[in-house]
């Protein structure tokens, strides 16, 4: 089933479990030097990385096949949103604030006046983000980049590094979280850089080839639809951090959807939740869902349906860090809570998906 | 005629202008922050972020067209030496220890078994430089990435971070070279991750499609000659600086040659060099010089031809980095000297290849 969204879920798993386990036997070179990999108490890693007094993290992560609806739609100053929300996102979600990025654009030629859109989009996102861009290359590839039409085409990716605040004794590990704890949802402004493959796929087979010109209402096509960029949460949970509002477990929902990203989050603790008050799916989304024919299943584990990060709180929490999220203009809601059994359910008025771990 | 290399190094240098005049625009987002961008006495930006007491380097590289030589040849475990040696050489080159790298894997599909080999040799130069890998991304980007054959494609890049030692005021910078000061060459052991689009044009004028597979002695092939990995410099420099045998100035020979990178070298003082003892050229670079019939000054400013990395040091110090160095198994020798006047000049037995600034 999985395979049909166009990627391999669990085989990327598996790669990415080899690069760890290689990785793991590099660790011992910065032993008892500046960028030593901390230990966690249960004897496995943390994302922590110690430079004398200061802690520091570091993540990698691309805009994906959402670079093929900006070459459709010829628009490729958004996708910087995209860029930054995947990398500063996943440090956040580990209590990090995002800092510096570098970034890396493969092309098969240079277009001067498309970089500088991108660069243009990148410079925005890091200005609403805080973020520094301090690195970058852009690699002439030829023939091994391809993409849509006959303008340069690209992949796009970066590195983020973060710093973590002095108020937190440790990176956010979920290793606090207690059954009973709330889960709230932020909300999602669309699309963000997952799933891409399933989505593109659903809307050739109904459309054809050219169908990102096709109308997805009176106002707009379906690829501007789509290339929707991403909200990036990363100021937000930064913001929360310094009013000592930390969240015991921060879930970023990217591939995997809801349940693998909650799950990542609840496995120290080896607690589950149920979600009986998600933020509901974007029109969009439903509309794509209703065109593939796709499970509510398969929705839910390729998308982020409405949900773009969830955050597991203390009770004595929840009215504050819900109060501080719509001063700043986040949309959020009390999603559900989490439960003693290590199994993830979201209830719906019409249905219920519960995946146990 | 730089275009017939396959990339067009003026294009690239002024996208990557244009990419840096945006991301100046987010400097002002760290200020007074950690992860602020250090500013130079002569009102630039340096390569240094401060945290605290620590400084620290990014820096962001890939394996270019090499890729497809692995791709070819079908050997995968000596690519990691090659984007170890790109970004961490680079980092070197401004005195920073590379500490920390992460890495991103574009594929097309994923193929377990290629992706176990890309690691293994990744985590035996990560161990080679004392370098952790401590982040990684498979994405997997269908149609988007296209190579050689029909096993996995993929390109390759990483971001690693570097420290910058205690012995060191600030990052090298070129800003303390006086004409008179030595060059020393630090001998390469093959082609580096650059230049592959002019080999990749020339062997295939040659040989044809297969070209890989033709013999380039009794003992190996052209694929397999071409791959050979790139010698990785970093351990070498963070040992000398420990030493407190502490390079002025540092360039490391990539794209634009042993000009051009020199030159960055010696921009901030306006001082130039002459060379009239680089190190020889490989044979392999001498052959497909001739096969493609490329003039010394493209070979030059395409290739490394021998010379890996250029060390500007003290007269007083050149003795001692020579004997370290040699003590480390680095070949080396005196190239050179740096002059008052701006111009660059490689002197050979039969010709001059002189570059004004």
């Amino acid at each position: 089933m999985q395979k049909q969204s166009g990627v391999n879920i669990d085989l990327g798993n598996r790669s990415s479990q080899t690069a760890f386990s290689y990785a793991r036997e590099t660790f011992s070179n910065r032993k008892g030097k500046k960028g030593a990999v901390a230990s966690k108490t249960d004897g496995g890693f943390s994302n922590l990385l110690i430079f004398g007094n200061e802690r520091i993290g570091i993540g990698s992560d691309g805009t994906g096949t959402k670079a093929e609806i900006a070459e459709r739609t010829q628009i490729y100053n958004t996708l910087g949103y995209d860029l930054v929300a995947m990398v500063s996102d996943d440090l956040s979600a580990a209590g990090f604030e995002p800092a510096n990025l570098s970034n890396v654009i493969d092309v098969d030629y240079i277009d001067e006046n498309i970089i500088a859109q991108m660069m243009k989009g990148l410079r925005d996102a890091c200005n609403f983000s805080g973020i520094t861009i301090t690195g970058g290359e852009i690699a002439e590839l030829g023939n091994r980049i391809c993409g849509y039409g006959d303008r340069m085409h690209f992949n796009w990716s970066a590195t983020a590094i973060g710093v973590l605040p002095d108020n937190l004794q440790t990176d956010i590990d979920g290793s606090k979280i207690n059954a009973g704890d709330f889960v709230i949802s932020l909300k999602s402004k669309g699309f963000r850089s997952n799933g891409f493959s399933a989505i593109r796929r659903i809307l050739k087979e109904k459309f054809g080839d050219e169908w990102h010109n096709e109308q997805y209402d009176d106002k707009t096509t379906w690829g501007k639809k789509i290339l929707t960029p991403s909200l990036i949460y990363a100021p937000l949970i930064t913001s929360l951090i310094q009013k000592n509002l930390i969240p015991k477990g921060i879930a970023h929902i990217t591939g995997g959807g809801i349940f693998d990203n909650l799950r990542r989050v609840l496995k120290m603790t080896n607690t589950g939740a149920v979600l009986d008050n998600l933020c509901s799916p974007l029109p969009e989304m439903l509309k794509i869902q209703e065109l593939g024919k796709v499970s509510n299943e398969d929705a839910y584990l390729w998308w982020n349906m409405g949900n773009g990060m969830l955050l597991v709180v203390d009770e004595q929490e929840v009215e504050r860090i819900l109060q501080e999220t719509r001063k700043k203009n986040y949309e959020c809601q009390v999603a559900g809570r989490i439960t003693a059994d290590n199994s993830i359910s979201a209830v719906f008025p019409s249905f219920t998906l519960t995946k146990k771990y």
